[in-house]
């Protein structure tokens, strides 16, 4: 039946390509309240083909923010439940005037579909919903589908968890499917195994009760702005390893597949370091993709300290302050790296400089879909029979906020299944989606579904 | 014929009190435009005081911002010409819930003076005023006098420049007489011989031509942040010591006579550090006030880099910003200074990271009045004799603008000569001026004018 599902689809795909184009139209900015009603309409136009597909329960789930775009088919009983994760908001456009054709009025050029939001990430929601539709018209689905289309991704899901906890009786499943997150190769088909994690520190830095004149004291009391750079210049080596004892305690050793797969998907150096105009730096001992993906961080993401307006002023600072994030490899706990740089720099910090931690939670570890989890070995069947080659695993270097909330909120896993590109200019002018990419999307999910119908659903949620 | 002028100020001290009350009645905040109406009757306060007292040319003089006030006297011709200088502007008053008594309107508590200003510094001003007024009215002074009263000290004289250069004619002269810049001790009788120089330096550092996300670079970028904090970090020892090479080259040695001075001045560490809440700091070679009157400094006076607003942002940011400014001791030359930094930051930044300058005046050298200067001799005279006891020389930490400007403008050396205690809450709450020191200071400056008298126009200017 999936062959079939996907031969109707893959007919159609000129009508699914004008839908597409139809959402594009509709400039769903969410970070620009001038767009409220660009954010509407795309909810309405969501809403309307929900419905029209045969979902039910179509409605909006409210979070406190932008709300999010749901609709069910239950007629699988026995069968695994998974949330389609996609998200219907878009960057801004800005600057308007890089763009060669108007970002939303969806344009092909040379196979290519010009458009803001047509990569990131209206292309791979509507595969999904289109293959669900199809589905549902040819008797029905082999799985059971809740969507979950947020409206909020594009400004760091800030009423996600809300929404999610107010809502839960609308998100009973067994695993997630995301649209987002898409391949990792313009050559090479992947499939996406995991994401780093992050846990985040701030401190404040203090050296005096006051700020103090340069002239009356300069010579006899620490500078918080020095105190504050001491500790930072501290935590990396001058190759940019991390220099913080037992930082890496809990890292899981990089194994021989992950080091395969890496190369594999070696990135090149002039292309990776020309782009954003740097030199190569960090870990000499490990490839480019190993530093960015398996590796652990600790970046400074902020700094400020004194007197930073126009012109200068002889103060002598007695607070300084900084933002740290850390990236986190496989294994590692969020907690306890947190706490290992809190009591480093505490260690660190000399008699007479007090720090101040800013309460925040522990963050997300990194995500892995380990061997044999059924959402990866399905994910491998799919992209080998639609690419005839067995995928590279890839995994990225960021963290995938939803990854980390199914799993905390939902103790669901999550397979990032969409179709976006590397290249494809997302948060940038002339973003496009690959024509092609829809074509192969709207073969794979319906394969994926089928692979996913297959499975029991304890096999889903067991870890 | 200076005991006569001497006796009769003393004997219409009342009087003067009075007077000084008035002009401490008048609200003359110059950072305030509130306070307009306060700057402008305080000058003309003084302009009709100075015509009173029998002065010619008595006028504003105009650089763009608040005027000062100028009038002269010019009847001892062979003798020197000395500027007088002294500032009508104050500090705000503000916590005004923190004065005991309103700060505009002066009351005497315990012999002292409580008002805005009263000894910062318009106590030390009206009793030079005063002093010329009494010798014109018992005759004629012993030296020539150009009054030069400010009205924009206390925001940093930013139209001084321009005033001095546009009013050439008004301040031909062969020394300054200051009446800011009072006494380093409430025990000892002090003289003022200098202060320690200035020059700053802003630097922009760079690593990439675009702020980068953490989770697709970090680990294989340098991060702005902690290049510069690792160059800020490198500039000190663990004890504070400055540790750049060359940056020495040009300092005086310290010698015995200054070591002594020093000594004699000894700052209490408990009380010193107490009032700021910090810990002992410094060169352990030197004592606290050798530290921080004689020995240069670096300070980064302001440092800024990525993101420094509310929550957190996962930004790999490719720029920072420091802010330095330097403390210069006897003998350094400010541009060679401003140029060993730069050159020292240029050559410990890696590849990949570059250093932008910004272009900025060369600053201003420490200031000493060398041993035998006839305004030296003149100043510890004339303590001697009205407190009975040698002065100690002392040397401020802090760089006065006007003393560099006087120099660089003019050509002209600085004796600061004010009566100000430096326990009197200048800048904050309370702030008063000792009944005694009025007194004190009507005694002292006939017998400075009587001693400067006695020496040619060309000693003074002589270096």
């Amino acid at each position: 039946m999936s062959e079939a599902v996907a031969e109707a689809l893959v007919a159609r795909k000129d009508e699914i390509l004008e839908r597409l184009k139809a959402l594009l139209r509709l400039p769903s900015v969410s970070t620009d309240p001038a767009y409220a009603e660009g954010m509407k309409a795309t909810r309405e136009f969501l809403l309307a083909r929900l419905k029209e597909a045969g979902l039910t329960d179509v409605r909006l789930l409210d979070g406190g923010g932008q709300p999010a775009v749901t609709g069910a088919w239950m007629g699988a009983p026995g069968k695994p439940t998974l949330i389609v994760y996609g998200h219907y908001d878009v960057q801004p456009p800005d600057p308007l005037n890089l763009w060669t054709s108007p970002p939303f009025e969806p344009t092909i050029r040379d196979g290519r579909l010009y458009a803001r939001g047509a990569s990131d990430v209206k292309g791979s929601t509507l595969i999904a919903v289109e293959t669900v539709a199809a589905f549902i018209a040819a008797g029905g689905c082999p799985v059971n589908i809740r969507f979950f289309l947020e409206g909020e991704e594009e400004i760091g899901s800030p009423s996600l968890l809300t929404l999610i906890e107010r809502n839960r009786d609308a998100l009973v499943a067994d695993a997630v499917l995301s649209a987002d997150g898409g391949r990792a190769s313009t050559t090479l088909p992947t499939v996406n195994v995991g994401s780093r994690g992050l846990t985040k520190l701030e401190v404040t830095l203090r050296t005096a009760s006051k700020d103090m004149h340069s002239g009356r004291y300069g010579g006899a009391v620490r500078n918080a702005n020095h105190e504050l750079a001491k500790l930072i210049a501290g935590l990396h080596d001058e190759a940019g390893r991390i220099n913080v004892p037992g930082f890496f305690d809990d890292l899981a050793p990089i194994g021989l597949r992950e080091r395969a797969d890496a190369a594999a998907l070696a990135m090149k150096a002039a292309e990776f370091y020309g782009d954003i105009g740097a030199v190569p730096y960090g870990d000499p001992a490990l490839g480019l993709r190993e530093r960015i993906t398996l590796m652990p961080t600790i970046e400074v993401n902020g700094m400020w300290g004194g007197y930073t307006g126009a012109g200068s002023k002889t103060v002598l600072p007695c607070e300084a302050h900084a933002k740290f994030t850390m990236r986190l490899g496989p294994g590692q706990d969020p907690a306890r790296v947190q706490k290992v740089l809190r009591d480093h720099l505490l260690a660190k910090a000399p008699a007479g400089v007090t720090l101040e931690f800013l309460d925040q939670d522990a963050g997300s570890p990194a995500f892995t879909l380990r061997e044999g989890h059924p959402l990866l070995v399905a994910a491998e069947r799919v992209i080998e029979t639609t690419t005839g080659r067995a995928p590279v695993r890839a995994r990225i270097g960021g963290t995938l906020p939803i990854t980390a909330i199914f799993q905390e909120t939902l103790g669901l896993d999550t397979l990032m299944f969409g179709y976006a590109m590397p290249d494809e200019d997302v948060h940038a002018p002339n973003e496009f989606f690959r024509l092609s990419s829809l074509e192969e999307g709207l073969r794979g999910w319906p394969l994926l579904l089928t692979e996913l119908g297959k499975v029991t659903p304890e096999a889903l949620r067991g870890r």
